[in-house]
């Protein structure tokens, strides 16, 4: 299915695959432990402990699994104390006869210097190690839309809370009991046990709190201010993400947040407009800063606090929330098969936060929405 | 609270606190991407993004936080393309007036290559960065409590579903559904939400499928075949974890489960009894191991499987879910404050599998058990 970097003869990889995307994405075998991975130009071997042993040979995309205690037991005579992972791993690639490794720049250092010091040519491979992970098959497709759909489910159950509840002196009221962000992140993280979606940091912020775009909210629901609901599941098996936005008001938004609301989401249509093979994210990510200073939103520091419009316009999606492409003030080339995000935002300190996100994916003549959940701002 | 590691001048980490729980353990500054920080005598600075930049100033235990753009922008000037990471750390450090910097081993070799390449004295500190993290706060301990208190809804909760099925030729059925692995696990995390905890792989895994620890468990709930339980939820915010097995039967037992259950209940008593601030974590498995073997219970490969007892007995508990110390065959001396987790298990294909897990604090004249859920194999 893929193929050993280019010019690489072993490739060596150590690491949590559950936090390493690209361990993940060569081995396929997701574990929460440490393990070891070999890729030469005849076989992909992992090496994992005994609690791992069985689920990989059932499950890694790989030739040979190996016991990593076998290894242990069998230089533990060679050397005084236990054996470290560096003399295992040093063991297993003399019986595999390689002289060159190559490790991706993540490899952790110390394990690196001792390698080298042990006399091993170790090579650092610089920027992405698999260029063609951020370019999704049909089936990864299917995966985000599979997560996305969740967090559709998720934006759902959020929505008719938000809808179902009554407004008692300006906070928002269900079934007698305050309705808060908690209890809202709550519905919402059921809804996504139907499609085996697990999100951390899920955003329901109100008022002042939206203002931070990381900040996930906390407290009362107050009637007639924005709520950003943000929403990123990940499948608990396969490991994709999908990413939503939306920005809704309990009853009537002031002047002010129908305005920003408006140009945030006119924003968001002149980017998706612009998603296109061959577009660069630099440039659909000056379009929208130069759209939104046109409009009068100033980005700067005011009163202690960064406001306007101060994060990227998207980012790729995939086994990581955040990776490769982005839509920010770097270049960055699109192409056909990527999945990014679309998610202007404007924040202003006394109006609150808007912020519109879709899931998309690149295509040759623009791009494909994999997100259809409405967006309106009012809730009656 | 804490202090930089001995002999060290500037400590470097780059890297994401969710993911580094020593980043998260210094700065007490949770995140979901990459930040810098620059630990020396006088100060603890972070460099961020816009997006994180206020939370950081808010929640971060840190003198300083900066921004990163703010750099990027410095130094953009001097650098002929976009200023890449290793610039922006250049020019913090060169404003520091550092000239040795420490980083943990686990540091990116990339980074650490390309900053010895521009000329810094990189020093790498091999084991354990913050070895004080093992030794447990009486507040940590707390969190790790409320989280202990979170698995333990979430048994009952199983337990629960368990206790209200009926059989069905074979099969649990609750209210006229068939009761699988998916269900029971979906129960436990709506239970793990009034903690704020979310637990990843928790594992309800019957029959066959309990003999692989690591295999999380689908399909229906069999009659009169072992259930293993085992639940480790995390802290939404204070990233704290828990950590619980239990297994369980639904109706009857076979002889052969209820021996194994038996003997390894009993060895679980034993490992506990030895946990002491002192005691060394491999003579307490050599023990189990020992028991184990004494009762007729081998531990070999067997039909292409490995089988009987071939786990750690324990391992410590906190910011992550397996950290230091072991209870294993490694020498590892127990300290008072440390958390461990205690769970022996035996596994045998055509029986099924048995593991009961406890979590602990190591205490000077022997262990506090956080764990009072009830030991209970059958259920009716």
């Amino acid at each position: 299915m893929k193929c050993i970097p280019n010019n690489v003869e072993t490739l060596l990889m150590v690491g949590t695959s559950e936090k390493l995307a690209d361990l993940y994405y060569a081995t396929r075998f997701r574990a929460p432990d440490d393990f070891i991975f070999v890729w030469n130009q005849n076989e992909k071997i992992l090496l994992v402990s005994g609690l791992e042993v069985d689920r990989a040979r059932d499950e890694a995309d790989v030739d040979r699994v190996l016991l990593y205690t076998d290894y242990e037991n069998k230089i533990r005579s060679s050397v005084e104390k236990n054996p470290s992972q560096e003399d295992v791993i040093g063991a297993l690639l003399q019986d595999l006869k390689v002289e060159k490794i190559h490790v991706p720049d993540s490899f952790p250092i110390g394990l690196g210097d001792s390698l080298r010091s042990n006399g091993w040519d170790l090579r650092v491979l610089h920027g992405p190690l698999f260029p063609e992970r951020q370019i999704k098959t049909d089936s990864e497709i299917e995966h985000i839309r599979n997560s996305q759909k969740a967090a559709e489910a998720g934006m759902a159950a959020a929505i008719n809370l938000l809808c179902e509840s009554d407004i008692h002196r300006g906070t928002l009221v269900l079934d007698g009991k305050t309705l808060t962000s908690e209890r809202i992140r709550r519905s919402i993280h059921i809804a996504l046990m139907d499609f085996e979606c697990i999100a951390n940091h899920t955003i329901v912020s109100c008022g002042e709190q939206g203002c931070d775009p990381h900040q996930e909210g906390h407290g009362p629901i107050l009637a007639n201010k924005p709520i950003i609901i943000d929403i990123f599941p990940c499948h608990s098996s396969n490991g994709y993400f999908g990413d939503i936005t939306r920005t809704v008001v309990k009853d009537s938004p002031s002047q002010k947040v129908l305005a920003l609301y408006e140009t945030v989401l006119e924003a968001q249509e002149i980017a998706l407009k612009k998603i296109n093979h061959g577009a660069d994210g630099r440039d659909i990510h000056n379009t929208i800063q130069h759209f939104f200073s046109s409009k009068g939103y100033a980005t700067e520091q005011k009163e202690g606090f960064i406001q306007g419009f101060f994060h990227g316009t998207g980012h790729g999606v995939g086994l990581e929330i955040h990776e490769a492409p982005r839509i920010s003030q770097r270049k960055d080339i699109l192409q056909s098969g990527q999945v990014v995000t679309v998610e202007p935002g404007l924040y202003y300190r006394g109006i609150g936060g808007v912020r519109i996100e879709d899931t998309v994916v690149v295509r040759s003549n623009g791009c494909e929405n994999l997100t259809s959940f409405p967006k309106r701002l009012e809730l009656t």
